[in-house]
């Protein structure tokens, strides 16, 4: 038995995260934090801390839970460079606690970028679409760029030329934004919730990894997976690939 | 038995069409006609001609079809109002004669234009994506740019408002380009033909429209139903959605 | 202002209709109508009643809504004939009344089974496959089904060959169920809602319609829509396609 | 430099490759071998063989392959259990060549069935839909079969429940076939070439990699780059995933 604190537990994503962790046989529910609530008393007994607050103050919150030797599954994003240096020197002093930070717990998620990185050195063309519902102010969305990141270093390492183009004229916009050299599209849907597809093209071939996330609850698998085995995963971990 | 000359002949969409007219049991092929051929001894028999030359010169070819009493199905592209107004002016003294201009044959993009304007008077978001190989010159292709362009003009006359989107901070690019207001996203890639893909949404629910063309071939089933009505359609008809 | 009474207010298809009344500025909830309740008074002052009840009863419950001269927007499904014959009745003496009885209200859904219908006249090949989440109990969807069956009317009246299958040696399933010579395939997968996709394809193309539900609020659009009509429509239509 | 002989070499496959040996700029066409030639001449000063016959004497040839010291990257399929211990026993003698059985030499495909297994493993539901010209024998597809059963071996290793399944009125058919517990549907579709999908479901998402082949030039990326490596590979290799 697991014994977890969530931390941001009124927001909606905590309250998730509160219902999955209580609806998991192997887990126990220790306590529920909110921004107004005694910290260093609601990780009393905790094993393990899900933070799912705002990006404001997270790093102490974080640091704390280390002070603590309370292992953080932490979904907040928006981390700094000073905040993740915060929580490394709490880490200094407690090697053993296993801090995991990332910005999208859903598993297929996870592997689209995982496979997508893969499949990127192989073939010569690649391009990433993302689709979302029309009140997103951010365009590409924070996971499509991270897509296209890790997909622009894959070619990079493997020695991969750019992917052929040979555009002359052309509306503005309509070749979609470069993100290190790969073209990303971003599609915004009344009904859509979130959604991204790397588009990958060969000679006679393609090859398409899609991954729709049509309610936050896709995020609790990954949660709860992180929950299990971060005991076992000491010091920061960045991603959520790292444990699959 | 309608007789069909093919003006253009030693072109591939040329070729195409002279082998499907053979292949047709109710139609006989009477000419192929090249560049250097002469056009009104080739005109001799034929009832119907198929066009699928550049555009040079092309009004006057069609011009000379109308004097000769020949119906004229026409799949060159890139049309100026003066020529309009040569084969207009052609047609003044031949008015049982038809002549079809269409940019796309496939019955499937004639289809996909007709049914996306039809169902963006009934979507709060539309937007249009278009796939094609890495050669491609310009961005969006005419078919997704006149695409956009019949959705435009639908929601216009419906009374539709303009597709939402609370975008505020993008990378240049990413939210496509914008076509009479409806955003239109080009993809380019190694293995791919021409594909489009119109995507509509509303509360809760999407409808995709998707169109692939693999082959040229997709073009004769629309050429040889043109040819087989154009005599019941006279004047001049600009796409063959009106032939459906 | 037109004024509405929801029977079957307390089911959440009611709810939802309920909330989407209240919050149309033309609309005013006149009465929410649950099991119990006294039909006859929760009808007075309403010009529409939306009927989302189980299948039991419901024939005499949209009968006196007639009765009272209340137009009838029905998306309860299972009819009987003895239950539509009971609704013919009532009308043959109220003519100006309209009932309108609806499987499907989600926009999108109807306008696909149009536009397949239509397609399927033009394309040699054409398949179906509906996605659901694995609690769904039949297999295929009454929807896939209606739409299996809308396509081989629209090819029967057209002339249409059933589609080339040169299949020789295959395991049970593999090619579908047979609707009236339409090919349907049924995905069951955790995390759907409900998804269809009509294929559509000839020499050298493809043409793919394809429906997502992502939630019940997606039939929202075509209740509204239907309210607003059903004044000008009377007697008894079934299906949403003939309002549009 | 490495020197090829392809052996089928009229073939349509055969015929492919010849023409991308030679267009590499690292490789050179040693010989063009038929079935009526000498195959010990034709293998003179080859180093790879590239065997692109129909399945019947397949084995011998291999075997010769073998016993000549000419490695041997094989697209031929319909292998026996005979004919694979006789060219283990070749390489008994010759333990330093390389052969390479590999049915589908497309390196989407490849990745696709490397990527469905190891996702497979973190979904509740997965399903296949193949998708192929009418004019296929077979159905489910070969690629689908194996993919299926690569899924079924990934999930049982990994100890995942099957995909849940309500089902308790369906039309014979629609689940689809059954491989090793995985559910596959095949469409026939004219205009169709090669296509094959898997959907991954879990709560709240869902996860798809779909490999489109449009033309056997598709293959020649995987059977150069198998050429170029199977010299470091030394003994019985089956499946191009080992490779990548």
């Amino acid at each position: 038995m697991i014994s977890v604190a969530v931390i941001g537990a009124a927001g909606r994503m905590g309250k998730t995260t509160c219902d999955a962790v209580e609806a998991a046989a192997d887990l126990t529910l220790s306590a529920r934090i909110g921004s107004g609530d005694d910290l260093l008393a609601g990780l009393k007994g905790a094993q393990v801390a899900v933070v799912m607050t705002g990006p404001e103050g997270v790093d102490d919150i974080v640091a704390t839970c280390v002070e603590q030797g309370v292992h953080a599954v932490v979904g907040t994003t928006g981390w700094t460079e000073a905040g993740l240096a915060k929580v490394q020197a709490a880490l200094a002093s407690k090697p053993e606690v296993g801090v995991l930070l990332a910005p999208n717990f859903a598993l297929g998620a996870v592997l689209l970028m995982r496979f997508a990185a893969e499949a990127a050195k192989h073939f010569e063309s690649v391009e990433v679409v993302e689709l979302h519902h029309p009140n997103k102010a951010d365009a590409p969305s924070g996971t499509a760029r991270h897509t296209a990141q890790q997909i622009a270093a894959a070619r990079r390492e493997a020695g991969v030329a750019p992917s052929p183009d040979a555009t002359t004229a052309a509306l503005d916009g309509a070749r979609g934004a470069d993100v290190d050299g790969v073209r990303v599209h971003s599609v915004r849907l009344r009904g859509l919730v979130a959604h991204e597809e790397v588009l990958l093209g060969g000679p006679g071939e393609q090859l398409t990894i899609r991954h729709d996330s049509f309610d936050r609850i896709s995020f609790m698998p990954g949660v709860l997976l992180a929950v299990r085995q971060i005991a076992g995963r000491p010091g920061l971990v960045q991603g959520l690939e790292h444990y699959l």
